[in-house]
């Protein structure tokens, strides 16, 4: 049964007239086509007996028919009001709604009321948004080959990165060498702003890029990642420019462990949080636990925010297809900050990592 | 009287308790302190009567203070439940909240409903939007400055894009030229992905940069921007490979005096459909406009989706110090897409635009 048609079944199980799709993402994944409409209106419509449609900005029909949608593409231009266009094409397939599902994550709430208003029978009380990442928690397996390719261009990019650091050189001097390469090669879209951070400036884990030099005898940390066919890669690793301290290379070693323990304990049965425990533990025994500020991973496919969250409370039991990130990290202010990346996809006895660059120290410049 | 304070003195004269302010983009503009949360959440809550506060993920705490925010930031771990943290931190200051007032256009419908478990005694009728977007829309001399030096790097990575075109190479190639010429100055973020489309393929408005190669004696669209400091570029040119078909040319000048007579005509008192109606009616009675499909032009400043939009049916008087795109375009399938922008700020006499790149067709190549 194709992923729409699941969505069908479920908008008769729940007893909606119809689901209201409105996250690109959501509707890439039923349909092919992606496209972010911004502040434009772009939603697929399936109703639990009838064929689906979307409706979408004109620009976008010709787009959408290309990428083999089958169904009706209803087109609207930019002074027109979608929400009635909408309506009309709805309430001639289903009179007088009483039920409509909605993808409540990411439906804002000023369109909520542009739907109230025009489905004024109708309750909007369903969310569909837990059935979908049902879905899209367990990766098939074209899904998953998308992701490992997106995990080679990380490893490519990481040797084109780490080949450029040098004493003198600026971390943004570094992000255009890795990036020039992969767009060399084709490959135009990183997942995330690449991040490139010497020394003392790594330890702000949500910092960006930026002129800092880089300066001998200290860590550098990359956080990378590519786009293939509309799946990420997403990878970190932790490289020594010259000699690290002692204290430093203490730190690398103690989250390699974590990083290294946890991946290896990743597999079906295990839950999220059992996970998150074991690398936290290490790193706790080791002494750095309140540097270990974020949880250990995130699920991961379309985008770096999918489900699995491996962190404390979730009890979501790991099942093979499951794609996420093992990403210990440890940040001390004014020392350095270290943090080891892969993401993998369980499998039936453990787990597949999507990139395979050397987690030992490597040593660059 | 600051931003801030603004929207202080709105929510007393809309009797709210609070505002609930949680587009990063709003954030951004009244605090300096810009990151996107994605899933997790980040908000300002400005009261009438008594200091804001802050409520971030705690990775982002830090950051926040040393933006210069000087009001109590709150942290939240990934393991704790946000929302009842800010209820814990609003209802200390006011008890029994009767109204709160949210960002609608982009407060997702289930956070709404998290407000509504913690605030049960509150409405939720008050759409803060409208006023932020009035502010907004005016930009300061500040912002207009900043509007200005993300255009000269506009302007710098046109001269980089046209000099890397040549009959045999790759959309992609281009775009990799020109963006690494960018990225050695520093300049590390596009404000969306760079469009270079060759002959016929720039017929596809919403189309992509691919591996489409440039041929002799074609048309290439080049539309692209740069972010500074917050603050974006966005513009587009269209240049001519070799020696254009006379159609080709008959295109292009018509979309030419369009933008010029528009960007001409764009001044303190004309309203933003009149505008709209003064290029259109250039491309319709040259014959073209059933090819010319979307609205003249969308405002921009920290993102190229703000108001005042320049089409048919918004009668906004444009005012100095409104900042938008004049992007008049025509798209014949299988001939060629031509599409020629400025964006620009309204002056008290007329506007300033923030590139300056020749529009006079170039030849290149």
């Amino acid at each position: 049964m194709s992923k729409l048609q699941q969505v069908q079944e479920w908008t008769a199980q729940q007893h909606a007239d119809f689901a209201y799709i409105s996250d690109p993402r959501t509707i890439q994944y039923l349909t092919g086509f992606y496209s972010d409409p911004i502040e434009r209106v772009l939603a697929l419509i399936v109703f639990p007996d009838q064929e689906p449609f979307m409706f979408a900005p004109a620009l976008e029909v010709e787009a959408i028919k290309e990428t083999g949608f089958t169904y009706p593409v209803y087109g609207y231009l930019d002074h027109e009001n979608p929400w009635k266009m909408i309506a009309t094409n709805a309430l001639s397939r289903v009179n007088q709604p009483k039920s409509i599902a909605l993808e409540k994550g990411q439906l804002a709430v000023d369109r909520l009321e542009n739907l109230q208003t025009v489905f004024p029978t109708a309750k909007f009380d369903l969310d569909i948004t837990d059935f979908i990442n049902s879905l899209r928690v367990i990766k098939t397996p074209d899904e998953i080959e998308k992701l490992r390719i997106a995990g080679k261009w990380a490893d490519f990019a990481f040797e084109k990165g780490f080949a450029a650091v040098k004493a003198g050189r600026t971390e943004q001097q570094v992000v255009a060498e890795l990036q020039y390469a992969l767009m060399k090669e084709g490959i135009m879209q990183m997942s995330f702003d690449t991040l490139v951070q010497a020394g003392a400036h790594a330890a702000e884990p949500h910092g960006a890029t930026n002129a800092t030099k880089f300066k001998e005898n200290e860590l550098v940390l990359f956080d990378l990642g590519t786009v293939w066919d509309g799946y990420i890669s997403d990878a970190s690793r932790t490289v020594a420019l010259g000699k690290p301290t002692d204290k430093q290379l203490d730190i690398y070693n103690v989250c390699l462990e974590a990083q290294l323990t946890a991946q290896d304990a990743a597999k079906p049965g295990i839950t999220a949080a059992e996970l998150d425990q074991v690398a936290r533990d290490i790193i706790d025994k080791a002494g750095y636990g309140e540097y270990f500020i974020h949880r250990l991973g995130h699920g991961m496919g379309m985008s770096e925010h999918e489900f699995p969250s491996i962190m404390a409370g979730n009890d979501m039991v790991l099942k093979p297809g499951m794609c996420f990130s093992i990403e210990p990290g440890i940040y001390i202010p004014g020392v350095a900050g270290v943090r080891i990346e892969d993401c993998v996809a369980i499998t039936e006895t453990g787990c597949e990592p999507f990139t395979h660059t050397s987690k030992d120290l490597t040593y660059v410049g």
